[in-house]
């Protein structure tokens, strides 16, 4: 036999005590802590913590938004996949449209990717959701562009795309002018579904 | 409307070619170029290169399993979506037995994660099987134990778990003794099912 932990709730427990012992939490209000430490947790890097932005009162906007029943929209299914559904407040609807039929003709008609076509589909759910990116700089620079056009506005953006090509830039985009939204991003490069997932996992529920 | 590349193909290109110009390939050969690329695209890290290791042929090996159908076990729902199944070869099963009802009674009775005891399911397929880790340190020791206690071996171990507890460790564990199967990991802390699903991808398919 090797010699590891083999106890799910015990590897949590030392993940997370070796996150806040090694994390600069100083800058992370209290609604946004265990946020900041899932998402730490998702990626294996501390250092992430770094680079979070967000507007005041973001996580309890989206932790009230969920309470309250919100829909999750998610850009990919890995993001989806990766709530867990155990932990949702209100057996809230997680939603992912990426895959449906319609969307390949959507995107040549927008002149757009599917992730940001895919969107489209996303209007009737708009209303009050918890929105989260963890893939498509697309999907997330083609939200502004709706919400700029009149589409209804989500209770909170989680904006974590990752990559080389307009991650970056459709963060930043997001965080110098959020529409008056409530927002989590991480700037920079770094991202991916599992720090989206977290972050809904980490509003969902205050268990640890 | 937001000044952004809005086509998928150039958005791809356009991100190998930065990987490409700034990340240092010397060190990897020929048969995992186009996975190592892929990795750090998955991550948004070009870094994460230095941290792979790997065995002579793992690439090889694995696209060769990969021609010939072998299946794809992977230890979390995030993997398998992250799978594109239009570059299979050979259409490809792609499993996860994480959610099976039989699971949680299986952890009780071996004593470790539900993570681990999903992979008791695993061993009808696991002959010649391409093997994708992106969450569970204790997934990854457990395969070591089964294979050690006379378990069938798989064709490449993708080792990919990610965290502060056990994950660096499963990985060292794995390439300092890989029972001779041909492996890929990224050693320390940093992996995630994002990178594991893109290691399948990249063997999956020469295209970019």
């Amino acid at each position: 036999m090797l010699d590891y932990i083999r106890d799910g709730q015990a590897i949590y427990d030392r993940s997370f005590a070796i996150i806040r012992s090694e994390a600069d939490l100083s800058r992370i209000p209290a609604d946004l802590e265990k946020l900041a430490v899932r998402v730490a947790h998702a990626c294996g890097m501390v250092d992430v913590i770094d680079d979070l932005a967000f507007s005041e009162g973001a996580g309890t906007a989206g932790r009230n938004a969920l309470l309250n029943g919100a829909p999750i929209l998610c850009d990919a299914r890995m993001v989806a996949e990766g709530v867990t559904r155990a932990r949702l407040p209100a057996n809230n609807d997680v939603t992912c449209t990426l895959n449906d039929p319609s969307v390949p003709t959507l995107a040549r008609d927008i002149g757009n990717t599917r992730s940001a076509a895919a969107l489209e589909l996303w209007r009737p759910y708009l209303p009050g959701a918890v929105v989260a990116f963890g893939n498509a700089p697309t999907a997330l620079f083609h939200l502004l562009e709706m919400i700029d056009a009149g589409a209804p506005k989500p209770a909170l953006i989680l904006g974590f795309p990752v990559g080389f090509v307009g991650a970056m830039e459709s963060k930043a985009a997001l965080a110098e002018n959020s529409r008056g939204i409530p927002y989590v991003v991480v700037h920079g490069r770094r991202g991916g579904s599992a720090m989206a997932a977290a972050a809904i996992n980490a509003l969902a529920s205050e268990k640890e």
